[in-house]
This record gives C-alpha cells, sequence and structure tokens, in this order.
C-alpha cells in the first residue's frame, strides 16, 4: 500500500514519525513549506515534494482545519482512500471523488517533545467495512488504542480535549506569570502538577477538588482578587464561580 | 523535642504520616473530630485527644485557614514555637505569647491518595534564627526541598498553586462533564492529560500552547460554543479570550 502524509506541522511531523518508527512505508510527505518537508524528509528519510503529489492508495491530510477543504481538493484521483486528522471537521468536508474518512489522534503535538504513540487512542470513521478495517490495521500497527468514531462523538472528544489539555496548559501559562512577578521559580509547582494529574488517574476528579473555592474560603478569594488582574483576575472569578456551582457553595 | 501535630483533616493526616515514615516522634495528633482523629491514630500509632492539648515544644496547626485563628488561642503555653501550614496566612495570624512561625508544604493532599513526601516543597518563615533551624531540620528529614520564604512571597506561590492545581483539577471536572454527558470514557484522555504536563517539564507552558484559540480558529470555537452551557461555556469564552491576549491575536 502507497500512503501519502500531507503537511508539514506539528501532527505531520508526528504521524510520519510514528508510521516510519513502526517501518510503515511512507510515499511521500507532502505540502507548502519546503524548509520544513525539508528537514523532516532528512530526519525520518521519506521523499518530500511542495509541487508533485505522488500517486498512493491513502492520503492522510495533517493542515489545520482551516485548510483541509482547499488541500483535499488537490487529491483528483478517485480509486483512493482520503482521511483527515481534524477532531472538529466531517469526513464529507473532504472535496474529491475519492473515499472519505476521518483518522483522529487523540494527543497534543509539538515537533520539540517526543511521545509514546502506542498511548495515543485513534478514533477512526470510514465510508464502508472495508476502509474500517484499512485504517484499523494501520493505526493498531502504531497504537494500543483504536476505536471507531461519529463525527458527532468526535467533536466532543474534541472539545474535552479542549478542556483537558488545551486550557490546563494555558492555566499553566497564567500560574507562570504570577510566579515569574516574585521571581519563584516555576519548578517549584512541578511536584504539585504531577500530583495533580496523578491523583486523577485514581480519584474521580470531582471529589479530588481543594483549595479555597471549594471551602468556600472568603478571606482567601478576596485577598487573590486584589493580587490579580486583567485576564488572569477574570479566569480566578470564573473558575471559582464554576467550582462553586459544581459543589453547590 | 517533643512535636503535636494539630488538625484531623488531609493536610494534618499527612503531615503526621511523613513524620512517622521517617520515625520522628509525634507527642500527640489533637482536633475536634474524634471520629478522624483515631482512624489517624490507629493507622499511625500516635496518642490523639480532643480535650486535653499535650505539652510541647512545637505545635504544628494543619487546620482550615479560617480557624487557624481560633485554634492557635488554645495554646497557652509560652515557651514553646507554634507554626501553621497556610499559605495565605501571616504568621501573626497566630494568637499567643509562643514564637509564631510559617510550615507551607506545597502540595494538594487528600487522604486517599498516597504522597511522596520528598517531593514536597516546604516554605519556612520564622521569627529568629534558632527556630529557622529547627524547622529546616525538620522539614529537611521529609523532604529534599526546604526554603526560606516571607509571608508576601508565600501568598503569590499559594495564588500560583491555585492555578497550577485548583483550577486544573476543576477543568478536568468539567471536562469529564463534557465526555459523560456523550458516554464517552474520561480514560481515553488520560495520555493526552499525563503528556500536557509532561511538556511543560520540557517545554515553557507559552510555547507547548496548542488549540483551536492559539490557532484562532473561528469555525471550531463557534463549534465549541454551540455544545457548551452554563459555567462550562463561561471558561470556555473566558480561557479563549485569555489565550487570545496572551498570543496577541
Amino acid at each position: 500500500m502507497q500512503t501519502v502524509i500531507i503537511g508539514s506541522g506539528n501532527v505531520a511531523y508526528h504521524m510520519a514519525k510514528a508510521f516510519s518508527l513502526k517501518n510503515i512505508p511512507l510515499a511521500q510527505i507532502f505540502g507548502r513549506n519546503a524548509e520544513e518537508l525539508k528537514k523532516i524528509s532528512e530526519e525520518l528519510n521519506i521523499p518530500y515534494s511542495t509541487e508533485h503529489l505522488e500517486d498512493a492508495d491513502l492520503y492522510i491530510i495533517c493542515v489545520s482545519d482551516n485548510s483541509v477543504e482547499n488541500v483535499s481538493g488537490m487529491i483528483t484521483k478517485k480509486d483512493c482512500l482520503v482521511a483527515h486528522t481534524s477532531g472538529s471537521l466531517p469526513k464529507e468536508i473532504l472535496s474529491g471523488e475519492y473515499r472519505k474518512s476521518s483518522f483522529y489522534p487523540l494527543q497534543t503535538f509539538s515537533k520539540s517533545k517526543e511521545l509514546d504513540y502506542e498511548k495515543i487512542p485513534f478514533f477512526i470513521e470510514t465510508e464502508n467495512e472495508k476502509d474500517k478495517q484499512l485504517l484499523f490495521e494501520l493505526a493498531s500497527q502504531i497504537s494500543d488504542n483504536v476505536m471507531e468514531s461519529s463525527h458527532e462523538k468526535r467533536k466532543y472528544i474534541h472539545l474535552t480535549a479542549v478542556f483537558a489539555c488545551n486550557f490546563v496548559n494555558h492555566l499553566f501559562a497564567r500560574a507562570k506569570e504570577v510566579s515569574d512577578s516574585q521571581e519563584i521559580p516555576f519548578d517549584y509547582f512541578l511536584p504539585l502538577i504531577d500530583e495533580t494529574v496523578k491523583k486523577i488517574h485514581e480519584i474521580e476528579p470531582q471529589e479530588a477538588q481543594t483549595g479555597p473555592a471549594v471551602r468556600n474560603d472568603v478571606r482567601v478569594l478576596e485577598l487573590h482578587e486584589q493580587l490579580l488582574k486583567d485576564e488572569s483576575l477574570e479566569i480566578y472569578k470564573t473558575m471559582n464561580h464554576s467550582i462553586q456551582k459544581m459543589y453547590e457553595l
């Protein structure tokens, strides 16, 4: 089977790398950004092009949501399978006469951070049983955790991930602003952060809640509000309000 | 040296346990809740009382911020050192004629979750050099990471911890509401959550940001808003606004 990956960003890089590590051949990695493609090509020993899209049986589109439709229109071949990797787009966004599918890896990808691909859940949606089998077999070579998912369900998976990953990371960034302002090394907080996450492997997050809001410690809440401003203050108020609503305080 | 722990909650339990594991003798654990005290007493083999406070050289008050002042007034002895464990209170809140101090462990404590005490940063503030040495030596038996901290700095350490721990946990709780609503097992998200935290051990959180807000993917942001309501919708809007402000989008 000939497979082509389209894109040169974080997802494209890690998909290509995951395939390479399992010796799954890639015919090409294709995209617009020659510089990034060249780097990936050299690291993983995969041919690349910015101009001529290689003939293949499977195209995996790893570009930002906004570009999926446009990029998918560049595939003029009919007898092939095309998958996008978006958490929120339907497979019907793909614009061509080929068979359409979704191949969604639930993970946060940065080029500079190595990943353990075996633990990444993959969610698959296809038009027919044969394509489903094909993508299941492919994903199962990379990951221990491959599932089917409708577009409807995938939207909620992606939304959950935004809360549990993107927003959590932003809280770390805002937390670091606070500690930086007092020249407190952010490293001090890593054991606390690690424990916060270890806890929810064992306890429901709702049970694990600690802090001034869930204790309804009004004195501390008011003190903290005086130390904050702008977006951090807005986050502080919104989160405490939500905590107090959840516990009916 | 005779040491007494006052309190029967999460912090009191873990302090008592940390001391016990290092064979640091505790004269008593004292509090109001006989049932909880009895459990801790039996597990750790420490005498307890709800009525008679034992004579000691050091009292460590592990009760909620609201109760610290009241509880500290019960210590009538003068020639002793009293420490509270609050992140936000000044040591002067302690009401008695003894020497006053702060002994703040930066961690999230739940009785049902075991902890690696060696990694917990301890922040210490005392009235004089001798007490500082005493608390440093004590804390150093438990932890590899003991530091001095003024009340002013401690307030910001606590505030940072609220963002990096309490609010992060609440995001997990709200995320789980979303996944529960579609009967998607929350376990699917644990590899993503683990990776989100592993990442910031290597990359600055501001560099590690991913997701629709930092990509300014307006289509996804609008789609997600339609899937949410009430507090979760408020969090969604507040966090995205804050992300976009941070990256000047």
